[in-house]
């Protein structure tokens, strides 16, 4: 009998920020495929009898092709297995998704997305930063920084100059090429912005700066991201201040949480290796 | 001593899809203030003893102002009680939650944003439609249909003719003048587009058309959402051929999961109303 194939959001980091389907298919699962950005915490709460394999692209010492996961998705779903393949944020902004459902479909191998807290609703919630308002901003853009030249520059320059709030997911560390973009795209050099580090996690920071100003910002550790726009205007001045942890909070689990029943480290296991 | 306010996203109808954190809030709250959109199975979560607030502003008898939700939540959280103002999808998109935060701040209460599974992301997860993708689509735009004129059309023309995927909220019934206006601001009829109504419940509903064809739709049960975009091409054709429901599940709770363990039924509750 064929297995299925879970293609689930793990969230920014926080492993509260799982849903709960997360949860319950991270505890059923046979086999976990799982990108680097995925917290440990997160990978702690598979069951022991499973697989897990990590298949990042960026940190790993081999570099992982994505035919290659796709072939090992669609393999351990043939042979019967319920995979869940783990990616951080949401799987349908950024995450590939396509080309791996793509697979699947092709394989004939049945499958379910199953939505998670994509890495932009975290960091808003980190810096506490509406995204839309009705004095401000009445749409929201995602897009990237890292990758900025994979986007075609009249696209990238109409959504910047839309007076849309923006979201830049992986801008790097090249703040200065960044602020030059946006300004030539017509964003004014008063225009706020915030870059928010390792969202939703214990070590969360956020940094508030103009979009003048932003090639002056500090590296910041990865994962961050960076919101352009009115709207960051509206967010907590004292909180933003200065290099801070506004949602300080512990990952001590209240008795009352389900993460509360299950094994809470990653450290032990045994996680099996791709190659 | 002053209580504490959580801002929580109840995401987009199944009640598998809130995060943990908001389940473990929603157990402990001494008093929960939610919108119409919110579904009877997450207020289902609710504990006993919490004190629960319709503040819809749509189809509630009484039409309640922001303002009055606003004193509301800093009365309640003055007095001592722990208060989760609970929103459909993430509080920070479309939710108003900017002007909330104001007054939060305002009053001097403490509060904190617990992000949910946006919409957008619920509605891509049923429909199977990867939101960004390598070959199609490198960016994609939150906004909304139905307060279409409170968006300067300028920044509507923009972000519509930016090539990127479109997600419209709340784009009502007028799909024909949505048509309309998605060309007239550049984009070719060819363009595929599917409106999913009800995403992650188990009447949700999908219908894949095009911009030409939009006019024709059948109305479907809100709340709807439509995605525009190269990227609706790559989602299941099988699927999306008819109205169909793609990824059926069922409420029924599997023993491993949290949800086993409290109340699943908002029946029989006692609803506290505002007046």
């Amino acid at each position: 009998m064929k297995g299925k194939v879970y293609l689930v959001g793990a969230g920014p980091g926080d492993p509260e920020l799982l849903t709960l389907k997360a949860l319950r298919l991270l505890r059923t699962a046979d086999a976990v495929l799982y990108d680097d950005l995925v917290a440990p915490e997160v990978l702690g709460l598979v069951t022991r009898k499973a697989q897990l394999y990590p298949v990042g692209k960026r940190c790993g010492q081999k570099k992982i092709r994505q035919s290659e996961i796709n072939f090992l998705m669609v393999a351990l779903a043939e042979s019967g297995s319920q995979v869940v393949r783990l990616k951080s944020g949401d799987p349908l902004v950024f995450g590939r998704a396509g080309e791996e459902m793509e697979s699947l479909r092709n394989a004939g191998i049945p499958f379910e997305v199953v939505p998670g807290i994509t890495s932009a609703l975290g960091a808003a919630a980190a810096a506490r930063i509406p995204l839309t308002h009705r004095h401000a901003s009445s749409a929201v853009v995602f897009l990237t920084g890292h990758h900025a030249s994979e986007t075609d520059p009249a696209e990238w320059n109409k959504l910047a100059a839309s007076g849309s709030t923006l979201v830049l997911y992986m801008p790097g560390h090249e703040y200065v090429e960044i602020s030059t973009k946006l300004k030539s795209a017509g964003l004014s050099g008063e225009t706020p912005c915030a870059l928010i580090s390792r969202a939703s996690t214990q070590s969360q920071q956020v940094y508030r700066t103009t979009v003048e100003s932003l090639g002056y910002a500090p590296p910041m550790p990865a994962p961050t991201l960076l919101i352009v726009g009115e709207v960051v205007r509206f967010a907590d001045e004292v909180a933003l201040a200065e290099f801070v942890v506004p949602n300080q909070h512990s990952n001590v689990v209240s008795p009352l949480s389900p993460l509360a029943h299950v094994q809470s480290s990653a450290g032990g296991r045994d996680q099996e290796p791709i190659a």
